[in-house]
């Protein structure tokens, strides 16, 4: 019985990191759109978005499936629980990349992104991509040094977040409201996120420790 | 053993139905402050988002409880798990109103939004306060008619969003980037208040009928 368990949470969590390397090509092929103003690519991540709402179906089905007929106690049933919550954040993930390619769609044959504010916004990409490949990572191995890295990347989006919003409102700038406008939500998607990759990672560290990183950092 | 399940599941709606009513001091607060320019009521929505976390977390630790002691299986489980869904976005609705009251903040002793489009902002707040209001309602009565209309209400926002796109990328915007901004986020903040609304009602009308609403209305 509790062989066939840590079998079932072993599929699920193979499950997760299979869909968080699809995010991971969302969040991708989403800033390749926006930066190339490629509708074709823009469409593929939209078009795509199904694929991850399908498996995260399946990962909730195999968890309640486990909950039913395991029923899990204390730690197992915290780790259930656990990745119930990371498959929500992944496909939310998917869907920030959505909105990401959205805007580059809408701004075609043009770029969104103006050349002046493009190293900003090309870095916060940079930045969500590598949280979101050493999410994947982190849910693979487990590993607690890895998980908490992804904390302190994400101080680096707060700060190149805060970065675009000084460039957007200096008097240098010329490209208008329109442009304005996408960079400061496409900022706000990219930022959401690296929000949602901490949050998975902290989520493993929990499943590994039983305890969540702010308080290992106490 | 039944009867202690029920009771004990009873006591979670009750709690939920409870932060759903913080949820939408907050948000009726919020707007309040961005629409005054009020930092007092702004600083209030900021330090009162603590008391819903503190409430998200009793309720989760009930929920483990019950999963934990009663091992619910099938609909009962499906339930315990809606429930756990239903908190985790009734926090984000707070986080969400704490960033209006962080724009309204950050522009005092002015107010962020201007005055030409103060009715379309000031539309959206009033129909996400009244869609969190009725969430309130369908928590506490379980009416599915009820859940379904939040789901009509959601229309009006997304229109009132891309009102206030048009309205931003005329040529007769005359606030800057700064404003539109500003207002940019604000519908942003207020779409996604009202999305989650919509998620809480249409897992209220699964746990009543077991389906969600797009498959009832199929």
């Amino acid at each position: 019985m509790r062989e066939a368990f840590h079998d079932q949470l072993e599929s699920i969590f193979d499950d997760l990191a299979a869909i968080c390397s699809q995010v991971e090509d969302a969040v991708s092929s989403a800033t390749d759109a926006l930066l190339k103003g490629d509708a074709t690519t823009a469409e593929r991540v939209i078009s795509s978005d199904a694929a991850i709402d399908r498996a995260r179906e399946r990962v909730e089905e195999t968890a309640f499936s486990l909950l039913s007929l395991q029923a899990p106690v204390a730690g197992d049933l915290r780790v259930v629980v656990a990745a119930l919550r990371m498959v929500t954040e992944l496909e939310r993930m998917g869907d920030l990349s959505v909105h990401v390619a959205k805007i580059a769609r809408l701004r075609v044959p043009h770029v969104a992104v103006p050349e002046e504010i493009r190293p900003t916004i090309s870095r916060m990409a940079e930045v969500a991509e590598d949280m979101v490949r050493r999410v994947q990572d982190v849910i693979t191995t487990r590993d607690v040094a890895t998980a908490i890295e992804v904390g302190r990347d994400d101080e680096e989006m707060d700060q190149l977040r805060r970065q675009s919003f000084t460039e957007l409102l200096s008097d240098s700038w010329s490209h208008g409201v329109e442009a304005a406008v996408d960079v400061a939500l496409l900022g706000r998607y990219y930022e959401r996120i690296a929000d949602h990759a901490v949050s998975v990672a902290n989520r493993v560290v929990f499943v590994v420790t039983g305890e969540f990183p702010a308080a290992l950092r106490a």
